[in-house]
């Protein structure tokens, strides 16, 4: 994320990175993701691979990001002036998010990049937004509602025949609050 | 499962079963797993390769077995003779197992073979025999475990840098069991 974010918008850098998220996503609607390689990224995109291999070590970190880039919301979490509705919306979008095909795909991604914690840094990114806007309420905290409410999503949606049902996920946030 | 557990010892399925495992085992250790294909396994094993696909469905789901079949304990979860230590014991030995090398190549298997409820059933399977000793007790049911301490486990693991501290996992396994 520390490169994503240093990119100023329309910077020589950024432009170079919107033209490699460009070819990837062109290339992946003409071929199965398994047959895309670097060196094809490298060529759609103009830039040469080590250019890919410097910013993003590897394929899987690239598709990684892609995918992280078409899944983060363009806009802040939902503001419902209520601490516990933030936390349920953003948390149904997320299991909405994670369930769809992209979804899974990117946590396949992610898993074999070299930066496994890129996704969890901006999951607590967003999370955090939420409890900020309520400094005076007491909440469970970040890396409890990754344990509670985010782990239960992802583990079933990867390792179990059905993904969590809404009401389950509202459960868990309420254990999550709970002292 | 269904189909391991339908084996007789020393029956002709089980046989064939042992030396399908054992070439991959084999394999597994003269190369890279990326490299390896079910002809080549079906050759070491001296079967046919539709032999493999009819029984397993996939390479994924051949190596998740064999994987599991290494990490599956020969014996029971331990028993101490309190529900709360049984539990203890057999979520530390898990933490331990998964974050190793094969526990890790496991889950990756297991997430890409067509049958990824798979795991889930095993170790719901392994939680539900430690609950079954304690039948007057309270206790927080297979699917509240499963959420909230096998999940947290297996999503630190695959997502984050570090696994869970065992004091975390404790403290998980408190909140299961509370109210």
């Amino acid at each position: 994320m520390a490169i994503k974010e240093a990119l100023r918008p329309g910077g020589r850098s950024a432009r170079v990175q919107e033209s490699i998220h460009s070819a990837v996503r062109d290339l992946l609607e003409e071929q199965d993701r398994a047959t895309v390689t670097v060196p094809q990224i490298a060529a759609r995109a103009g830039v040469t691979p080590s250019t890919i291999y410097r910013r993003w070590g590897d394929l899987s970190a690239l598709l990684a990001d892609v995918a992280l880039a078409r899944m983060r919301p363009d806009s802040e979490p939902a503001n419902t002036g209520n601490l516990r509705c933030d936390v349920r919306a953003w948390a149904e979008q997320y299991l909405d998010e994670m369930s769809s095909e992209p979804g899974r795909n990117m946590m396949r991604d992610v898993q074999s990049s070299a930066t496994p914690g890129y996704c969890v840094s901006i999951i607590g990114g967003q999370l955090q937004t939420i409890l900020d806007r309520y400094p005076g309420e007491p909440n469970p905290g970040v890396d409890r509602l990754i344990n509670l409410v985010v782990a239960p999503t992802v583990f079933r949606i990867l390792f179990s025949a059905a993904a969590l049902e809404v009401e389950e996920l509202h459960r868990l946030i309420e254990i999550a609050f709970s002292q």
